[in-house]
């Protein structure tokens, strides 16, 4: 038989799975973690309006080098309304944000001025007739915020292909777009198939295995950022399988199975596509050997082997980086580094063998069967291995995959 | 006026603010993303039973030895059902999952026998009579999963402290558990206050600000794995903050405020709260040098000013590697990296610029100035500089915090 290499799978499923999917416009608190799809422009200058920096007198900085004591004509808050223009020879008092009125061109903060009659708060009560004394003389722009001064309207509060942490959706919010447009997310379907698998939580008869699948392929979707349309488990029934493809194919960009695919005499998913077209690759791949694709009702179809260490593996290995490309997403680092023990490997296969990091160096964690779902999860990476590399030795560096 | 250094304040923070989550239960469809509290064990060996790892026959290991044809006596599929024992001197069809009856101890793989009459496949119809070749002898124990071969009953699935992944949410469905138990979320409550405040979308008029806090100090919480139990805005009008903050106690761990604590002339936050307690300090920091806690109906209030970049910059100093802690996830690294660009720094200030690392280096991407909300947008980190340093060269190492 002839097997096809991981990398060629690896091509079909990508020219398979095309994902191009467009845009959505979402409220602001919808949108942290999702990516924008263009450069975000502002409609408005930022700040909005020229403004005071502190709390303290807006004055006319040239009053401040001639005199040492300035009238208090009015108030400016933080607060709708527009103030009167300061008349030369004045002072106003003003709050962190405030409209600096016409007129004036700096902003005495507050701890630098002495109110007669009032020497150190300006919080009390106060009368007309009230002045202030400036300490010393002030350059013109002092404490002002000039309107634009961040950004001026047209420009560029946050790029393309960003993904909006909290400082993005703030700039965002502060120049008053209440809605972003963001990439689409993937709308992905799991049906996981098998006689033997009953939901987590039932009581099972001889036989019978609790399907670890569907939790996993669900939570491998939600990682990449998209979304889970539908999550079914089907017996080996062609008809109810189906049921359950019509049902995803309806709402989904893509849909995911497990089982189904192999030699045996029960293999639904195969029994069902291959007639429709769909294709069984032999890869020289361990675990994961075995792997389907097809088209159903115009949706693709990545079908990945049923026991559930192959199942993540051809995850991680095929979908992956495809779907967070698809989001805009980074991906997980691949690095090389050192073994920490000597490692045999099965002639003419890559292996995916699963490890952790201690001390900077790769240990396995478990054996290679690909029903050890215990030690896949004692796993934070995987280790590949190259179809023509029997051993390894212990310090041979090997690239590996972050889960 | 004396002033507290970043590092007292933190401790303040971290005493008012002491998050004792506790746990609950949640389905695994739920827990993606959540910690573990304990180790979790499984009541059941995993494997659950002795199956076939691979589709073809289960044998009596010995009888490979002395005959090279067994009688087919049946078949195995993964499905519910216990088989009948293994007769000496026979073969049983068997699929990969399916339980290796007693009395067997190998499975031979399809591929290495030849069916009688039948000499490709074994998907074609049978008779009774039909016989297997295995074409060379076979190991004790081969392509057989044992019994508790990943897992022994009450061994550890997944330890205590674990942020849960799909791997780890497999292995707890593999073993049948249909909920798990996790640290409890911090429950968060968000107040932003100022009269010029409006939402993002409406129309401002004359002095009004777009509010930019809000969205920043929700996706912020939501950053440290929290829930925000409400958001609420209201203006510089103590009664409508004491409802607020009313409401907010009742359903949050935590109530984050922003603005209104200054030393202008309505700071509402100061107002209600000071009188009942609550507690001001000037920090020798910037941005962020005024701040304030306090407790209300028995909940940790924590005040951040206004501006929207102090309140980014507090929110990241001083909560967000607490709440982190409190949900059992890791920090973002901080690190020393080597400037691009020299910097001048306020004297007896510790200052947190906004920064991006471009080639390995560091380079400023806004002023300092606290209104400057698109510049913190095109930060990826900040750049802590100690209070006593007033100027840093270009190449000289400086503490950065990832945004």
């Amino acid at each position: 038989m002839e097997h096809s290499t991981v990398d060629q799978h690896a091509a079909t499923v990508r020219t398979l799975v095309d994902l191009q999917l467009g845009s959505e416009s979402v409220p602001l608190d919808d949108a942290l973690g999702r990516v924008t799809v263009a450069d975000v422009t502002s409609p408005v200058d930022l700040p909005l309006f020229r403004n005071s920096q502190m709390d303290g007198f807006a004055v006319r900085a040239a009053d401040t080098a001639t005199t040492t004591a300035l009238p208090i004509a009015g108030e400016i808050a933080a607060r709708a309304g527009s103030p009167a223009a300061l008349e030369p020879g004045t002072a106003v008092r003003i709050m962190t944000g405030g409209i600096v009125p016409e007129g004036a061109d700096a902003v005495v903060p507050v701890e630098d001025t002495i109110v007669a009659g009032d020497a150190v708060s300006i919080q009390h009560p106060r009368s007309a007739g009230e002045t202030v004394q400036i300490l010393r003389p002030r350059q013109a722009g002092e404490y002002v915020r000039d309107r634009g001064s961040d950004l001026r309207a047209g420009g560029v509060l946050v790029a393309a292909g960003t993904v909006l942490a909290a400082r993005h959706l703030a700039a965002i919010a502060a120049a008053g777009l209440a809605t972003i447009t963001v990439r689409r997310l993937a709308r992905v379907a799991v049906i996981t198939t098998g006689a033997e698998l009953i939901a987590p939580g039932a009581q099972p008869r001889p036989g019978q295995v609790f399907d670890a699948n569907q939790v996993a392929l669900v939570a491998l979707v939600r990682s990449t950022g998209a979304v889970v349309t539908t999550a079914q488990r089907v017996p080996d029934d062609v008809e109810a399988l189906r049921t359950a493809l019509t049902d995803s194919a309806a709402v989904s960009d893509l849909i995911i199975t497990s089982g189904g695919i192999s030699k045996g005499e029960y293999e639904v998913v195969r029994e069902l596509l291959a007639p429709l077209g769909g294709a069984v690759e032999h890869l020289a791949m361990q675990p994961g050997g075995p792997q389907f694709t097809a088209t159903f009702n115009g949706a693709p179809v990545v079908s990945f082997p049923g026991n559930p260490v192959s199942t993540q593996v051809s995850f991680v290995v095929f979908l992956r980086d495809l779907l967070l490309d698809a989001a805009g997403l980074p991906h997980p680092p691949r690095s090389r580094l050192p073994l920490a023990q000597a490692v045999d490997s099965v002639a003419g296969k890559r292996q995916f063998l699963r490890a952790r990091v201690v001390n900077g160096r790769v240990e396995l964690v478990s054996g290679p069967g690909s029903h050890l779902v215990v030690g896949m999860a004692a796993a934070d990476l995987l280790v590949d291995v190259p179809a023509d590399t029997t051993r390894l030795e212990e310090g041979d560096t090997v690239e590996t995959w972050l889960l």
